[in-house]
């Protein structure tokens, strides 16, 4: 049953006044604008522009996922992580889940079906992650881009859990997309 | 008990060659920095310089927290979110997490204790989000920023479990502070 939605009466809407691009990098993009706050008063906020992106609940079998480990510079160690990966221009995110799931670990999945969407980075990012499931996954290769290195490994999805309690995954994607599947998710 | 922490042979780091700041706004700083890949090859990143978060579950009652709603200019929309805050230079996180308990909601709290770090955006951002749990709470009156504009209201834990399931709470930091208390949480 759905539970019953909060109901507010606050409108604290920031609207455009103007918006300009104000750092254009290989990968960030950071737009600054001007707005109006919700006091009539003039502010500005600056934001990354986001491709949008998507990650991935593999399952090997029903208690079997995949996961991947990489090195994060922004953070200067290895991380443990959902498969995922950043929408190209034009592309649906189911395409692009098919995309990397192959690209990343080298699996194609005969079914796939929508769990969630998060909003990783609201303070200062436009970026959402659409999570899929997917399964009945055969082998066909993997394709890493030019200087992606990473490894996909198989993990009991009970243990990707541990690791999550134990904080040896604290990416906080991951760690929400297997703590809410583990709560609310059911194979389709 | 502590799960078996996974065993990696492979080593994926990036190493730094050089370091500058190429863009400097009034809220987001991004580095650039030339690295070695490990595969010998030369190659940049680029990612946000964040000063750190902290993130409260603030306990009204042992089955009531304290939620915030405001708007999210990135994203153009209101979002539920439990209270957070960014450190002021040299702040430590307990001490952030105290005063922003304080300035956004208008509590202090007896009683505070570590819950998790995350790492809410590896990909393209240095930032580290510790999230604490308080309780026995005594109300003092809010005292916002200026241009800071939201409203604080207290929730049954498992209501907001409810709109976790449903994708009202959406915001991924949020989403997962509830889903981690929820499966290993225990009040101290």
């Amino acid at each position: 049953m759905a539970a019953k939605p909060p109901v507010f009466t606050s409108d604290f809407t920031e609207t455009t006044v103007s918006s300009e691009l104000d750092y254009d990098g290989g990968l960030l993009k950071v737009r600054r604008d001007a707005i109006r706050l919700p006091d009539g008063h003039s502010g500005w906020r600056e934001y990354i522009v986001h491709p949008g992106a998507v990650m991935m609940l593999a399952f090997v079998d029903p208690e079997t996922i995949l996961l991947e480990r990489q090195y994060r510079y922004p953070k200067h160690r290895h991380f443990i992580e959902l498969p995922a990966g950043k929408l190209e221009p034009g592309e649906e995110p189911l395409s692009t889940a098919k995309r990397e799931l192959i690209e990343e670990c080298g699996f194609e999945a005969r079914e796939w079906w929508k769990v969630f969407t998060l909003d990783p980075s609201i303070g200062y990012s436009n970026e959402v992650i659409h999570l899929y499931g997917a399964r009945d996954l055969h082998h066909v290769g993997s394709k890493l881009d030019v200087g992606e290195h990473l490894e996909t490994f198989e993990v009991k999805f009970s243990d990707a859990l541990e690791w999550v309690r134990d904080g040896i995954i604290t990416d906080t994607k991951t760690t929400f997309g297997l703590l809410w599947w583990d709560k609310f998710g059911k194979l389709p």
